[in-house]
C-alpha cells in the first residue's frame, strides 16, 4: 500500500512513529509561517504540519497544494499543541518529511464539506464529488452495514440467498415493465423484473424452504422523490409457515437491524387490521409516532340543520392538541392548503377549546355550546386544543383527513426523525376496484391468498374478501409487504378469472406457475422490504436518493453519465428494432 | 410453523417425542403390510412407518400417497429396527398418528433422484422439479455459502459493498450491450452493464477506498456452455495500492473460500508472466494440475532435411508420459482430432521412447537414433513416454499444442476435479491486434494502465507494451482478472487514441470519467472474479449452468417461463419503438 495508516487511525500511542498517509487535501491554512493541512480519506482526517523544521522544498510544496489534491506524505507523529477533542486523530499531527502529489485537482464546482454550496443539478452531474462528502458517504456505509446484517440474520435462520434472473418475461399485470429486445430471438423481448415473485414461489415448489435475496427490481413508472426506476428489495419466501411465522421472523429482522446498526431496542410491534387503520388514520400506512386518531362524529353532528354534515357520508375529526391558538389567518391558510387539487377538500370546520374553557366553532350557527360539549367529549379535548373536522364521502374524506393529520403532526413537531414507530397492518382486502378499467385489481398481487373463510364471498362480494396479506409500516412509510400465497392450481385460476384474465391469457402468462402447483407445491408465503426506503428511514432522510450511489433524476436520467442516450443504427438493425420518434 | 422439526433433524435423542414433519414423499414401499415412506425436505429424509398399530384410516392414507405429494405428519419418534448409518436420521423412524395431504402431485416427468432419467430439455422446462434434486440444490447451497464468505472476508477488510446502477449507458467498446428503450426519453436507450467498471472507478475518485459488489452483468454474445447472457461477478476496486496488494488480498480471498467451503488449504499461488505462459503452455490460462510443459525444438530439429520443420516458425513438443503404448490407430485418431477445424493442425509427429529403451519416431527418415536422443534429452523422456510434436506459425501452433496438451492431460487422467492448481498470470500485453477491424483492441479494457516503463513504446511498438494486468487461473479456467487503472486524464486520452477513438467519441462516451480524473483521482486498481465459474469449479462442474438457479439455454431462452416473448403493440407504441422482423 502507498500508506502505512489511514487518516482516521493515528493517536497518542503512535507518537514518534514515522508513517505514510495518502488522501485528499481537505483544507489548508497558514499561521505565522506554519502551514497546517488536513488530509482526508474515507476513515478520517489527520493534520499535517509544515514549519521551520520542515525541509524548505517540502514546505514550499505544502504551501502550494490546492483543495482536493491527492497526496502521499511521510513524516513523524507528534503530539499536538492545540488538541482537538472532536477529531479521532485530534491529539496528534504529522511533521511532514516528504510529500508526493499523486494527482492534482481542479477547483471543485462546489464545496466538498458537510454543508455544501452546490445545487442539486450540479451535484448530480458531479455525483462522484458529492459522494466525497461525509453525509452522503455515511449513508452508503450505513447501507452496506444494513445489507451485511440482513444477510447474517437470515443466513443464521437457514435462509439461502438465491439469485433469480434479471432477464425475464413481460407480464401485463402491475406496473409497466422495462423491456430488452433479444438479438438472438428477433421480435421478442425480455422484461426486467418488478420483483422476483414467481421465481421465489417456484423455489418453494423446488423445496428451498427458506429463500432470500437482496435484489434489484425495476418499474417503468413516472417518478417521485421516493421512487427510482431501479430499486432494491430484501426479498424473502418461506414454506410450511403461517402468517404468524413470517411476521415474527421479519419483525425480528427489523429489530435486529435497529439494534445492530442504530443501537435502538424496539419492543414488540403492534398490529392493526387494515379496516382499523383506515378508520383511525385514513391510511394503510399510519404514522404512529403520534396519536391524533380520527374520531367519527356522524352520531353527534347529524340532524342539527347543518347541510354539509347532514349530506356527508362521513364526518370525521382530529384533535390537534395545543393548537387552539391558531389564528383565523392560519386556519384560512390551512383551509386553502386542503383545497389544493392534490388533496381536494372543500372546506374545513374547526372548534377551539379555549384556554378559558369555552368551546368555539366555525359553525356556531348550527351547534351551541351544549352540542360542542359532545364534540369535546368525543375527542377528549382539553383547554388549548383545536378540533379539525372534514365531511364528505368516506373514502375521499379519510384520505383528506390523513393528509391533514400528517400536516398537523409536522406543524406540531410530532414527527421526530429519531423516533421510530413500527406497525404491522394486517388483513388487507384481496381486491380493489379500479374505476378506470372498471374491474378489480389485486391489492398486493395476483398470487396473494384469500383468507380461507372468505373464499366463498369471491363471487358475491369480491371487495369484502380479506387476504392473508400484511405490510410493515415505520413512521408512516411502507417498508415492506407480503402475503401467504396461493399454492393450489384451481384457486390460482379462480383468482385470475376474477382479475379479468381469460383462461388463455392466464395460461400464456402464468401457465408455468400453475403447472408447478400440480407437482407438489407446499403452502408458502413471503415478504419483501424496500431496502432503499428502509435505509432512508435509518439515515433520517425523506428521499431514497441519497442512500443510492448513482440515482436517476425525475426523468429517469443519470445526468452524470448522460444516460439514456441514442444508440447506433447498426445496433438497432442487429436487434431488429427501430425507433418511431 | 406446520412442523416441529425438519426432515434432517431427528435422532436417537428424540426417542418418544411427538413431532410434526412436513415435506415431499420421496419413496414409498410396502413390506408385509407395513408401509414405509421417506419424507424429504431441504434438510434431509426421515422414514415414516404405517403398520398394524397405526389408525386404519391413516394407514390407508399412507398407502395411497404418490411420489412428490406434500404432506404433514404427526407421530412418535421410535428407534429403528434396521438402522441406516448412511442417513442422518437413520437411527429413527416416525410412527405416524395423523397425516394431512397439503398438496397432491402429478407424476413428475422425470425421476426426482440424484441420478435422473430426464433429458436436458425436459429438465430445463421443469427446472423447478430439477432443482428438487440434491446435486442441483447442493450447488446452490454451495453458492450461497460462497457468497456469504466473500462478503464476510471483504467486509472484514474494510471493503464496502456499493450497488451500482443496472440501467446505464451503451458504449461501443467490448462485447455487445443489451439495451433498454426509455419511455420517458423516447428514442433513447439504457444499456445493461457488462461490468460496473466505470462506476467502481468513480467510487475510487469519490474516496470509497475499498469497494466490492457481487453483481449481475450482461453480455449479448453468442452463447457457449460456460457463457450466459446474465452472469455474476465479484467486483472489487481499491485505492492507493500496487498490483502486489491486490494479488495478495484476492489470493487471500480465494484461499479463504477454499478453506471455509471445501476445507482445502492452498499454499501460496505461483505467478507466471504472460509471455512464459504462452511459451510453456500456449495459453494465458494454463491448467497446472499437470506438467507436460511445451519444449521448443527449433535448435535441435532444423536443417536436417525435413521441410515441415525447416519451414516452420516454431517446432514445439510435449512429453506425454507413459503413453508410448499408444497404437498407430490411436495416434491416427489423435491426428484426425487435431485436424478438426476448431483446432486446424495439419499433422502430428511423434516419437516413442519404447520400453526396450529404443527411440522410434514418425519421421525416422530424417532423424536417426542419435538425433532422436537429442529430442529425448530435451524432453527428459523415460522408457514408456510418448513425445508429440507440432510445427507451424508460432501463434497458431501454440494454440494447437495447448489443445493437444489438455486432451492428453484428460486422456492420461491428470485433470482430477478434486485437485486445485491456482496460478496468477501477470504482465499481460496492453493491446492485442485485431485482424478484422485492423486496429488494436484493449486486451483487458481501455482503462488498464500500461507499465510506466513501457509507455514510451506506445507509439513505436504498441503490441509490446505490457500492462499492469493480471488474471487468476484455476485448473485452466480464468476465474478473474484485473488491472491497475489509468488515473490520469492525459494518459487515458492517449489510450483512447491508440484504440482508434476520435477525441469527440472518447469525450462523448467517457468524458465523465476523464473529467473525474481532473478532480483528484487517486491511484487505484481492482479485479473481478467470475462468480458463476468460481462456483462451478468448487462444485466440480464443467458448465456454469447448474450453479445458476434459472439459467438460459444456448439461444438465450428461458424455456421454463418461455422468455423472451413478444410484447403488446401498445407497449411498443408507448416506448416509441417497433420491430423490423
Amino acid at each position: 500500500m502507498l500508506r502505512t495508516h489511514t487518516c482516521g487511525q493515528l493517536n497518542i500511542d503512535n507518537l514518534g512513529e514515522t508513517v505514510s498517509l495518502t488522501g485528499w487535501v481537505q483544507k489548508s491554512r497558514d499561521l505565522g509561517g506554519t502551514t497546517f493541512i488536513d488530509i482526508r480519506d474515507r476513515y478520517g482526517l489527520t493534520q499535517l504540519v509544515f514549519n521551520e523544521e520542515t525541509d524548505s522544498a517540502v514546505r514550499e510544496q505544502g504551501r502550494n497544494l490546492g483543495r482536493e489534491f491527492v497526496i502521499q506524505v511521510t513524516g513523524k507523529v507528534l503530539e499536538r499543541f492545540n488538541k482537538n477533542p472532536k477529531m479521532e486523530t485530534g491529539d496528534i499531527e504529522i511533521a511532514v518529511e516528504s510529500l508526493e502529489i499523486l494527482n492534482a485537482a481542479k477547483i471543485p464546482p462546489f464545496l466538498i464539506e458537510d454543508e455544501t454550496d452546490g445545487g442539486e443539478e450540479l451535484r448530480a452531474k458531479y455525483r462522484y464529488l458529492d459522494l466525497r462528502r461525509n453525509p452522503i458517504r455515511n449513508n452508503l456505509v450505513l447501507r452496506h452495514k444494513m445489507a451485511q446484517e440482513v444477510r447474517r440474520y437470515l443466513s443464521d435462520l437457514d435462509f439461502i440467498e438465491v439469485e433469480t434472473p434479471v432477464l425475464i418475461k413481460s407480464t401485463p399485470e402491475g406496473a409497466r415493465d422495462f423491456v430488452v429486445p433479444s438479438r438472438m430471438n428477433p421480435g421478442e423481448f425480455y422484461a426486467l423484473p418488478q420483483s422476483p415473485q414467481t421465481f421465489k414461489q417456484l423455489l418453494m415448489v423446488s423445496g428451498f424452504d427458506r429463500y432470500f435475496q437482496i435484489v434489484k427490481c425495476f418499474r417503468d413508472e413516472d417518478l417521485r422523490a421516493d421512487r427510482q426506476p431501479e430499486f432494491t428489495q430484501i426479498d424473502c419466501e418461506m414454506s410450511f409457515i403461517t402468517q404468524e411465522d413470517i411476521l415474527n421472523i421479519f419483525e425480528g429482522l427489523t429489530r435486529h437491524l435497529f439494534s445492530k446498526v442504530k443501537s435502538i431496542e424496539l419492543g414488540d410491534f403492534p398490529r392493526m387490521h387494515y379496516a382499523d387503520a383506515m378508520r383511525l388514520y385514513g391510511s394503510d400506512k399510519p404514522d404512529r409516532r403520534f396519536g391524533m386518531e380520527f374520531v367519527e362524529l356522524n352520531d353527534i353532528v347529524k340532524a342539527k340543520g347543518f347541510g354539509v354534515f347532514d349530506n356527508a357520508e362521513l364526518v370525521v375529526s382530529i384533535n390537534a392538541k395545543g393548537a387552539a391558538a391558531y389564528t383565523r389567518k392560519q386556519l384560512d391558510e390551512l383551509t386553502e392548503w386542503l383545497k389544493r387539487p392534490q388533496i381536494g377538500a372543500t372546506g374545513l370546520i374547526y372548534m377551539r377549546h379555549n384556554e378559558d374553557g369555552s368551546l368555539k366553532s366555525s359553525v356556531d350557527k348550527f351547534y351551541n355550546e351544549e352540542e360542542l360539549a359532545k364534540w369535546s367529549a368525543a375527542l377528549d379535548t382539553q383547554r388549548g386544543d383545536l378540533v379539525l373536522v372534514l365531511a364528505g364521502d368516506t373514502h375521499k374524506v379519510r384520505k383528506q383527513m390523513n393528509e391533514l393529520r400528517l400536516e398537523m403532526g409536522s406543524r406540531l413537531g410530532l414527527r421526530d426523525k429519531d423516533k421510530f414507530a413500527p406497525l404491522w397492518v394486517i388483513d388487507f382486502p384481496l381486491l380493489e376496484w379500479d374505476d378506470e378499467s372498471q374491474r378489480h385489481h389485486a391489492m398486493h398481487h395476483p398470487f396473494t391468498s384469500p383468507k380461507p373463510e372468505d373464499i366463498a364471498m369471491l363471487d358475491t362480494h369480491p371487495g369484502d374478501v380479506r387476504a392473508n396479506a400484511y405490510d410493515l409500516v415505520i413512521n408512516g412509510t411502507e417498508i415492506g409487504g407480503g402475503s401467504i400465497r396461493i399454492h393450489d392450481r384451481e384457486l390460482q385460476a379462480l383468482m385470475f378469472k376474477h382479475l379479468g384474465f381469460s383462461k388463455e391469457e392466464a395460461q400464456k402468462q402464468f401457465g408455468f406457475l400453475m403447472d408447478a402447483f400440480e407437482y407438489g407445491a407446499p403452502p408458502h408465503g413471503g415478504i419483501a422490504f424496500g431496502f432503499d426506503r428502509l435505509c432512508s428511514i435509518f439515515a433520517g432522510l425523506d428521499s431514497i436518493r441519497d442512500v443510492i450511489a448513482f440515482p436517476k433524476n425525475n426523468s429517469g436520467r443519470d445526468v452524470m453519465i448522460d444516460s439514456p442516450s441514442t444508440i447506433a443504427d447498426a445496433q438497432m438493425n442487429e436487434l431488429k428494432i427501430k425507433t418511431t420518434v
